[in-house]
């Protein structure tokens, strides 16, 4: 698996699979009807932002990730990311290996620390690989966020220093 | 003082203090040089959002607050918003009235809490007064914002049920 920056030329292989994880509306905090020029936007940032891709060798791609500044003006050194994983790439440790590039790459940057503000508590998988990279959950808000299945779960603010 | 939903025919009464506030890099974490469109983008956001004025009796405007949904889709029952006033009239309650009105306007629209993501720990005022507004500080981000002249301080992240 290769971790490389994305190209304009991802977005119709990134597309179908953060459609399909966005419609699911279980990990992600955005509209579930988000269209894809909308979701674009959303993914691929203006600069400082970066957007990755992990590919295996024929090219196919496995999952994405993105990073930006978590605020602007004196918050901008502490980096935000996400991360989508192709359900049909899942257990191959494309997430992984997602997030130690995204967190070299943050620490390069000059980046002090990340932080994600909204992580579904539900999303054991997600929460336990970002502790194994050594993020802690600083808070949970409560009931801050509606799981189509669950209710009302909390978001877990997650954060570690670089 | 009333307090009153904001017109496109406010903000160049809103832009010269939202300018020098923000331009102070003190307690926002926005671009200390954010040009006026960017402010006026990132002020006035799109339905649900609102903003609000507050107005003296001779149509002063001493302050202005914003509300928004904190995330979408799942996490759109949560509320944030933002408050900006004039320092030429602070000491008047004007924070105090535009949080006051900010909240019922969020629990009529239906929200069920209110967060702030990024509140400088050493805006003492501020804090100070949204816990009297029975916010709490679920936790702080550390070192997560760099003040001009305190270095490195942190951030609040506070919440209410509505």
């Amino acid at each position: 698996m290769l971790i490389r920056e994305a190209t304009a030329d991802d977005w119709p292989a990134i597309w179908p699979f953060l459609h399909e994880i966005v419609a699911a509306g279980e990990t992600y905090s955005w509209d579930r009807d988000t269209t894809e020029e909308r979701a674009h936007a959303l993914w691929f940032k203006p600069a400082p932002g970066r957007v990755f891709v992990a590919v295996d060798p024929d090219g196919t791609v496995l999952g994405t990730a993105e990073s930006h500044p978590n605020q602007s003006g004196g918050g901008s050194h502490v980096a935000n990311a996400g991360f989508m994983v192709d359900p049909r790439h899942s257990g191959r440790g494309v997430a992984r290996a997602l997030c130690a590039h995204v967190l070299d790459q943050a620490r390069a940057d000059g980046y002090r620390a990340m932080q994600f503000n909204a992580v579904v508590e539900t999303n054991h998988r997600a929460v336990a690989l970002w502790q194994t990279f050594g993020f802690e959950v600083l808070t949970t808000v409560p009931e801050a966020f509606h799981h189509p299945d669950k209710g009302y779960v909390g978001l877990h603010v997650m954060y570690r220093k670089l």
